[in-house]
């Protein structure tokens, strides 16, 4: 039985998944380089410590029945030393997979998931061929460690090959072809051990800025494109043997459901969960981890989650009567996720 | 501006406390004199001593910003000691006079409440008076530190007093009449410093033993009766000058309703809110305390509430895919309250 569940990260994805196995009666314990870590507030024990320090990574896996993360650039060396002690869920599998553009476009077209079309980009001879390769507008992105627009690059007709590779510094990337699409939409699915899924209504992703503004469910999706989604995530679980919660982000074009990217965790757009559902995305993650039945993912509510970045929480009147979900975050930065509010109507068809 | 709250009490309710004010970003200290209360594996930080302990109730006092509890029974003088450094809220009023079930009478009486009819009983004299007065069936209760149906003895047409009266072994009583109702509900009301007042739906409550078994809402109440309730709460809460959530314990008459006990905190009648409501009962103590808006108390879903009591937590299939609250508590003892679950529906009339 599991009793105590470690996380990598103390941000408030960690937060909100020790609220949600505080629940089920589980405790947490956060491994977290910096001091104060916002998941911190909730739980049972902090390890603060570098992802370097073996001997605290140690200590953090032998004080906890399983290590899950709240986020995909964890060193892999981190988790060598986690796994010869206890399991880390989702696997390393999942871990590679999704920390690399590449390796994930890679594995998303051997299944059979449509992905942009894309190219490896290590030196500038390498750019100027994927651009004519794939056309322009297209985009540069770092192959690891990007995230909220953070790492990218726009490249338009315009744009000098040699100044957006600059731009880079160096870093191994891919150039990604721009896909049309009508609207961007997030399903997230879990699995367990037996290989249940479950997954929870499609969500509209609305972003500004590069960084998630709203997710709006029921997206506007016909009835067959919502089913291709859940069948493709379901793909993807299954060939990862996945256990646990992940977000795939989709684009929807005129020629049918195209991958983003996923992430093998739980995922901003999956905030509408917790006052939309009985049993939210946080809880998901944790009953697949800890061997308990999955929620059934049903909504019984719609809802549009809205993120609140940097000075935003500094207006209540946006979220008057709202649910509101602050991460006791002590510094407002601006592009910093300080909370997000849900707001729910009756379900409609 | 509140970013620390202290909780006299690490049980359930103080768990469940702490994790609503960190959904509004604020950390919870706890006081609590037993090791690793449930409480404590949600909070940022735990006292660990016995209400006794003047320098530690110092030690928390000056550690928030503000304290509140989650059981009446403190001692007068950890309140004292608390309040010479920072507000307790619900105020004292409200616990002096919720602790004692003849000053709470009084007060009920004194502003138009209707309660059961009642003799303060402190000799076998007072109680064999008190019995030709009130007649049977009644009931024999301590004047403190009752709950869950603990400090109770019935009185029956052959009940001797001599027994009775021994069953309390010396505490000072009250002998009530029984109330012959049709059902017991409760009004789960919050009050802010401007004055606002806000209430959840009335639940019906049934009890198994003395102990709350289910809370139902929409409870089958008239809709004047409904709006008796919601009056009658208020007029308390507005009497005390209140600040907090208040649960109202009413029995429902054919002559009315009738207010069996109040507690000046969140209530297990009131855990339906948590799946049913927008912002549930602890999140509306939290605001109440921390001066943020008030919900509006609407439930957006129909609920029955269910306490997981010893042995009932080892019967998962009873609340699968249920909304499930567990306490985190690691022995199972009869009569303990281990858990609740939710379930919930589409909300009717």
């Amino acid at each position: 039985m599991i009793k105590t569940i470690g996380i990598l990260g103390g941000g408030q994805l960690g937060r909100m998944l020790s609220m949600a196995a505080a629940r089920l009666g589980i405790k947490t314990h956060i491994f977290e380089p910096s001091e104060n870590p916002p998941a911190g507030d909730v739980a049972h024990r902090v390890f603060t410590a570098p992802y370097q320090d073996h001997s605290a990574l140690r200590d953090f896996a032998n004080s906890v029945d399983v290590v899950t993360y709240e986020f995909e650039n964890i060193p892999a060396e981190a988790i060598d030393i986690i796994e010869n002690i206890t399991p880390v869920l989702p696997r390393r599998n999942a871990l590679a997979t999704s920390q690399d553009r590449i390796i994930e476009k890679l594995f998303l077209q051997e299944i059979g998931v449509a992905v942009a079309p894309f190219a490896k980009v290590d030196t500038l001879e390498d750019l100027t061929k994927a651009i004519d390769k794939i056309g322009t507008p297209s985009i540069l992105k770092t192959r690891r460690f990007g995230y909220d627009g953070k790492g990218q690059v726009m490249i338009k007709s315009d744009t000098l090959a040699h100044d957006a590779f600059a731009a880079l510094k160096g870093s191994a990337a891919v150039l990604e072809g721009f896909v049309d699409f009508e609207r961007e939409v997030s399903v997230i699915a879990a699995r367990n051990s037996k290989g249940d899924i479950s997954c929870f209504d499609p969500g509209e992703n609305v972003h500004i800025n590069g960084i998630l503004h709203t997710t709006t469910v029921p997206a506007k999706l016909s009835h067959s494109s919502q089913t291709d989604a859940i069948l493709l995530a379901a793909r993807i679980l299954n060939a990862l043997d996945y256990i646990g919660v992940m977000g795939v982000e989709l684009f929807v074009t005129g020629d049918g459901l195209v991958v983003n990217e996923i992430a093998p965790r739980v995922h901003n757009s999956g905030h509408w969960t917790q006052n939309a559902c009985v049993i939210d995305q946080f809880e998901q993650h944790i009953r697949a981890l800890a061997g308990l039945p999955l929620g059934d993912g049903q909504r019984h509510s719609d809802a549009e989650m809205t993120n609140l970045i940097g000075k935003d929480i500094l207006q209540p009147e946006i979220y008057d009567n709202c649910a509101l979900h602050l991460y006791g975050k002590a510094q407002v930065k601006e592009g910093r996720k300080m909370g997000h509010f849900n707001r729910i109507s009756p379900k409609s068809a």
